[in-house]
């Protein structure tokens, strides 16, 4: 940043006008001198690129608007560009251009950087420019700069985050208030939480792509979409919910990243449902708040809490990296990100967790007994089980909750095989991975 | 940071080989490839500045030591000085030394900045020169660098942060545990939490400091400790927590700092116990963890999450800090920061709180409409009042709660005044500022 009193003017040009667009022209237009003042440099939106120019827009002055989104990105009244269209093209290709010309890009594109991150990082780099995301994961949440700046003398081994609000309010509304899952989900689409097809949320792919960010940057490895493994929330029910309570657990969407030192470092990185003790800073984490939980080496445990969406709290973040650029642009230089180097990411059947399973089992003498030991054949260690309805007379069903010690997913799916083959067994429940204090 | 994928030596000096320091010195050894690789920058510990160099200290090489800090912040095999001696001086005459020299200079000095801040940021930038000081609030959580640069296009509104691990360790205990605040303290002390003589602890003067460094950067104004209100937690009794717990809420030790707009621009900063809501993110942080909470117009609530204190998680800030001041000394630029403004400190009888109160009164008809026209004689609102023991037949006494809405000090100073002249109050229990969620 320079320490002129004479501001700077840098002129920005932002690729898109929806909710976030719209709320960042109006946030630059409101803190224009406050910028100046604390980083010497003040920002002009010159260009706004759409797809209709004929369109209302409340707050943006119609002489902003272009459709030609290839002329901004190259024109010489832009000297950042902001892109939040989203999706992969043409997002991607006007990322590029504008890159290539010389001009650094600030985006809130998660798809695009969880798919072409590390591509788009050398690309950066080759133009000697800033490609900053801050936006792209957890929202107004500052969580990119402090991995990859803070936390850049740490060694960070694992990432826990809830990262999708819509999840995140549906199974508060699930826990709080005794909901379903489909009448939280309704209520979710009512207050515009969840999209008409809720697929991308409650299927776990939004927060996927989020765990892909956040594991490249961590562990400067290079980890897309298409590597996390993940469920959603659609499975859960207000049972499931009701005995997580029970023993002192809240169920949390998380997306988890995770280095495991071996024979050669492996990234494990995932999206699941998980039993989180309600001790844990995550558990309280409500509504439609996201958070991000790094643990690392040295600095311990550390959390990250905010809004992970809307169009004020988006544009926030995406003016924070945009102050930087802007400097950074001012001053003549820029933010050198390592691009991330290939990595083994381990199959999620290798991966350890302990799980919670319920099973109806039928209410006779020695079935706790044969449960058990299917786990033992297994080698799967048991911390704790028990067992309701019944009275051991064997009539009618009885219920058996258990937790296990740390397993890997292989085998506690073979035991779950040789469960559902044992004659008193008559039907398995839900099995959740469980988050240990 | 520069992009060669040679590494530029950047040679460190230390001040202080404490239990940050100790820890500091193993983990840039630790980390010297990861961070190399991933900053461009290798780090290497020239000297380290100790009183006594005849004292053992595992982990630091005998031959680093150096007991003439004045040679060592001037010296040619020094390129960056970190300071954790702790106190002003000779800190302070260290670190201008070393700044007017050209070297960069980290710190986790939060005595010396809540004092000097402005006065040493001017220096750094007159010198153009870093001065970083993460570790100073909050240790290993990023929230200097959050606030300084993430935030920096957000309009921040109001912080409240739990910023001493020792007296949330100590309000944890009587929560969750029933002790009583000296059983409490005594295992602090046991546990090395506490000091042999708390007062700076639990009096809640380390947390104005942090509190004045937090408004500082905020807010972009000259806040110094000295204009830091600071109530500590020594009168809090098992009682108040119980009546708070069964009101739905934590006691914590908050460290506040605030905007008031007004007809000028006003800076509320201060420190005392207060009423924290169950369902508030504050609410649940616990034992020896701090957490900063901000408010911000455009990005909401957001709150950072940690350990405040400890050898190897305040390494872990400074090291961030350092590898930053590296990489930016390579690449030939520095961080510059504004000056605060000064400001106008708004006097705590016009600062404004929801309240909390406990008050013993004789159990006859009419004590109630007595106190709640006292509360009205001064403007006071209250939210909800109830009473407790006692069945209104004129014998023994009662105990009355209430809470008020929103209330100037004054005013409430003022009645409390007025309540203590009343023949039915027999005495004035808890006085408690109730944050609202």
């Amino acid at each position: 940043m320079n320490a002129d009193n004479q501001a700077r003017v840098i002129n920005v040009g932002i690729l898109g006008c929806g909710v976030v667009g719209g709320a960042l022209v109006e946030l630059i237009h409101e803190r224009r001198e406050a910028i100046a003042a604390a980083a010497g440099v003040e920002l002009r939106v010159t260009q706004v690129g759409v797809r209709s120019a004929s369109k209302e827009r409340p707050g943006v002055p119609n002489d902003l608007l272009t459709t030609d989104t290839k002329a901004l990105v190259t024109a010489d009244d832009v000297d950042v560009v902001v892109e939040v269209i989203g999706g992969i093209e043409p997002a991607q290709e006007l990322i590029r251009s504008a890159m290539a010309g010389g001009k650094p890009v600030v985006t809130a594109n998660k798809e695009l950087l969880a798919n072409y991150g590390a591509e788009l990082s050398a690309a950066a780099d080759e133009a000697g420019v800033d490609l900053l995301f801050e936006a792209a994961v957890a929202g107004a949440i500052p969580i990119v700069r402090p991995l990859r700046e803070s936390l850049l003398g740490e060694d960070v081994t694992r990432i826990m985050g809830i990262v999708n609000g819509t999840t995140n309010y549906i199974l508060t509304k699930m826990s709080e208030e005794g909901a379903t899952y489909e009448a939280a989900l309704a209520e979710a689409q009512r207050l515009g939480y969840a999209e008409a097809d809720p697929t991308a949320d409650v299927g776990g792919f939004d927060a996927g792509a989020k765990a892909a960010i956040m594991a490249s940057i961590a562990f400067g490895a290079r980890v897309v979409a298409g590597d996390v493994y993940h469920e959603g929330i659609s499975e859960i029910t207000k049972a499931d919910i009701d005995y997580a309570n029970e023993l002192g657990y809240e169920i949390k969407l998380l997306a988890i990243a995770e280095v495991i030192e071996g024979e050669q470092r492996e990234i494990g990185v995932r999206v699941h449902p998980a039993m989180v003790p309600c001790t844990h800073p995550l558990a309280s984490v409500r509504d439609s708040f996201n958070a991000v939980f790094v643990e690392g080496r040295s600095a311990g445990e550390l959390m990250f809490y905010g809004r992970g969406a809307g169009g004020r709290p988006t544009a926030s973040a995406v003016l924070g990296d945009l102050v930087d650029a802007a400097a950074n642009l001012a001053a003549g230089t820029h933010r050198s990100v390592p691009v991330g180097a290939p990595c083994r990411i381990r199959p999620i059947d290798d991966i350890e967790s302990a799980y919670y399973l319920n099973a109806d089992v039928d209410d006779s003498p020695g079935v706790l007994a044969q449960v058990a030991s299917v786990f033992g054949a297994h080698g799967l260690s048991i911390r704790s089980m028990n067992q309701e309805g019944g009275d051991g007379d064997g009539a009618g069903s009885a219920r058996i909750a258990l937790v296990t010690h740390q397993a890997r997913e292989r085998d506690l799916q073979a035991a779950l095989h040789d469960l559902r083959e044992l004659d008193s067994v008559t039907g398995i429940g839900s099995v959740l991975r469980v988050i240990e204090s």
